[in-house]
């Protein structure tokens, strides 16, 4: 689509984006979210022409990661960069965060000079969308109270209950696969549990794709043993979300159900929602001993479902046998990262570069957040970039 | 005040900031004090009216954290990115400062595009602001020899003497929140000791409060329990400051006497000045034993003065039970942040956003330092700001 | 030499750079090599006569320091800066590069928006220099697969076999130092062992300087006690770049014979070859007893040849007592930086501000790198910033 046309569509568009910070995509009205594709398509063409898409001549992109990434970390540190912003990475290991402190003051402490505010807090469940909250309502706080002269967007970069950065990018790669939204309706997606050897996968990767893929007429089918639940709300959203949309909404118990025809498969690993909420605990209490004998449980556990594995023979299930297959990466792919994973080598390396160009759409819909927030009227911003012209890379 | 006065004003000081790098409040003339607080106003007033104040368009800002931090850090890279400086951490774990390197050899390796270094290193009585003096001796030796082609600003983030970005943030803060300067004289500020269920506090703090409140007329009165004394000679320094400055300053050996009609009241804890050397010796010798046994014994002495209590009944002393509370933060708050500290919460959150509010003045108070060591005419050079009036945000 | 010379120098050269990245300096032609010294001058006049050399209005320099670092990693920190990139760091340890993550997921994970690589990977014998090669190949499968839209530069900031930057930096002060590149012609420089009480030091700098400085004419000539053999394949290069060249390369076996009437000395501990094999497989198989072990035996070995220290008397051999002394820093300096070590601290002293200078060129020759890599037309991208002529600072 050419810059104009979006723009011409993203001005089309009712968004109150502006108002708010992207925690779950479900709070999100549809234009919205289409709002955040377009803004991300606009800010990708900007680049690929070599047209700069800095917006802030200076101002600081907070991060606050409170578990290990590769990704999201680069992904954050390119949407902040690509729109102006310098990185300020809060360690609470490094800060005075230990002595006490309040999140309502470390909320605004950090934020004088901060325009954007990213959080990954995945590990404690019923704890890491709250958190975010907690610092959204500081921000609020601040700004009323003539602490912060602006605002800082909050944007969430996997919490507990979604991964919204993900889901959104994963959004963006299946508009640009099957080449717009409206080809969505009626695909089938089949988001299935998947073996790994490892334990306490987030379940907000499943949940975000339940959550957001419902949305737009899509055949979403869940799949997971016996015992590996997600939180019940979000099944409960994602049940009405495909009413909504005029979608459909199934779970059944096996993959093999699962990738019968389906368009799309989606086989990661997660761990039981009851497991996430015994860790959470057993992290609070800082039990390692409690931690230990979980991990050797839950290994055991899920040792007894290997046969939820993507081969090529379950991919013969799937429509045509050529079904999209997807994952937030990194997949624990059989006989190259572990022994026995979520995916067979074949597999993964047939789709390896559709999993990077999935992918690579995240730096664009951080950004796109960011945006979006700051800007009350993003398609008159994206016009001025687009009539300043500045070259990117000087040539 | 408009942007056009204080440029004015600015214009009017007598500074050599020029040529000076921030070290201690007291090394400074009044009037270079002025000048860093009107710079800091200027660029804050510019950042409100959306004008971006970056002065450079690349260049590095170092900083050296021997020390937890997150306000300063924060304020720091704030400060630097202002004004278009990148911040690049001299992390000492991660170099290779461990196989011997001599100060003089790791201040100009890492200045060779560095526009500004900020040191934090305020663990080590004794050492600290010896260390920055060092670190500048090595860069003016390079400047000298041409190894640097700029003298890279020095800005003291914390010693063991002074925190002369704390106490300059907490005047700026002073002047806002009392109008002028001229209104601070005869103004009874109370910096006191507070219990705090913890130990090894810097004396910073209380140093340069004494040390800088003393030069604008206002009454400091210090106390504090006995032995709870500060380094001598900046007790000395803060008489000699009262008497020049037409102010008083006055020592007294309760909470109750220096909150008595004060307009102002710090109630901070801090370490003994005799343990903060004892410390040093013990954390150089890396004596894990002895320091457990000097914590103990220093604990158990702070718990005999835990009426050291900034509460409600004490508050109603002051000066029409209303004085102003202040805090560098974070404070440690009663029933919070701990079972018995400085502040109770009912205090503290009387005066929470006027705390949250002097911290705000940080960032600005820094990027001032740095603007006022590196222009000779700091009022042309933001004159050209205003002039420019590149948009800090495009909108 | 002019910025107009230089430039008109650099357009008369024959280069490929914007095709290559820069792992080995004997991998790139005379004239590419020139090219790069030549840049690096015209970026430093550019920025001493404050004229801005961002080329970049935004983008990402990422780095991935396997190995400690001061001087390169602020180099590279400064390169990135003054050319308009910002820094990311590849932490692996708060990265999912455990979860068995592939070479080519991580490259193309980091690179959606980064316009240059550094990596230093050095510990390593026989894995840096190949880790190095593999990054660039799943790069150019990113760009040839529409993964990425721009191909990264990347640039090796020290591996097993070589340390370019180093290397480069050092014929830049040997250029500035004796005039030009055709006054080395027929000087003797001497890359000798020197004792250090540490071991395990990296081969690359002696590998550098004998595979960098053979390309010139020079006298090159290499000295180890026995058994301190550098990489055999790098010592067969070293012959035939001397052969090419028109210059020398000798082996001799004590420090006296390679100071004897040398224009330049550049005495510096390292480990023998087999060691760092010995060492690497220890380091892999996390063999603790066997590397403690390993490195008793070597810095007894060590000690037996403490006599191979570059002393007052050690310099009287060399050309009238006054050669150049050179060292990549930091130096083991006896009674400053160890007890007993590569050069006594009057030797140190006499030429530490030579060495200071020898270090400063290292940010831009890493910035030419990266500007030669990323510009088919560099005179041209020269000449368009000095036309520019945008303030570095303003003023």
């Amino acid at each position: 689509m050419s810059l104009d046309k979006i723009i011409e569509e993203i001005r089309s568009l009712e968004s109150k984006l502006h108002e708010k910070d992207f925690l779950l995509t479900w709070e999100q009205s549809p234009e919205e979210l289409k709002q955040v594709l377009l803004v991300a398509e606009a800010l990708r063409t900007l680049r690929d022409e070599n047209i700069s898409t800095k917006v802030f001549d200076s101002g600081l992109g907070v991060s606050l990661f409170r578990d290990n990434s590769t990704r999201t970390r680069f992904s954050y540190a390119s949407a902040c960069n690509m729109l102006g912003l310098a990185i300020q990475d809060l360690d609470e290991g490094k800060s005075q965060i230990a002595h006490g402190e309040t999140t309502r003051e470390t909320a605004n402490m950090i934020s004088f000079c901060a325009d954007v505010i990213g959080i990954r807090d995945d590990m404690y469940l019923g704890h890491g969308n709250k958190y975010m909250r907690e610092v959204a309502e500081a921000l609020d706080f601040g700004k009323e109270n003539e602490v912060l002269s602006q605002r800082p967007a909050m944007v969430n970069l996997q919490c507990d209950v979604d991964h919204p950065t993900q889901s959104m990018a994963d959004l963006a790669w299946l508009k640009e696969h099957f080449g717009s939204l409206e080809e969505l309706k009626g695909k089938k997606i089949a988001m299935t549990w998947a073996y790994s050897p490892s334990y306490g996968k987030p379940l907000s990767v499943p949940q975000g794709i339940i959550g957001l893929m419902t949305r737009f007429g899509m055949d979403v089918t869940l799949a997971h043993p016996e015992g590996y639940d997600l939180i019940p709300e979000v099944v409960e959203t994602a049940k009405k979300n495909a009413e909504a949309s005029g979608g459909s909404f199934t779970q059944v118990s096996t993959m093999e159900e699962a990738f019968q025809d389906a368009d799309i498969v989606y086989p990661k690993s997660w761990a039981p929602y009851q497991v996430m909420g015994e860790r959470t605990e057993l992290l609070y209490a800082n039990d390692q001993e409690g931690l230990k004998a979980l991990e050797k449980k839950c290994l055991e556990q899920n040792a007894q479902h290997k046969d939820w594995h993507c081969t090529e023979e379950m991919m013969k299930l799937t429509k045509e046998g050529e079904a999209l297959y997807m994952h937030c990466l990194p997949a624990d792919i059989t006989g190259v990262s572990c022994e026995e994973g979520e995916v067979t080598e074949g597999v993964f390396n047939k789709y390896l570069v559709d999993t990077y160009k999935e992918a690579g759409w995240k730096p664009f819909i951080i950004a796109a957040m960011i945006f979006s927030r700051k800007f009350a009227d993003p398609a008159a911003a994206l016009e001025a970039l687009l009539e300043r012209a500045k070259r990117r890379v000087e040539v």
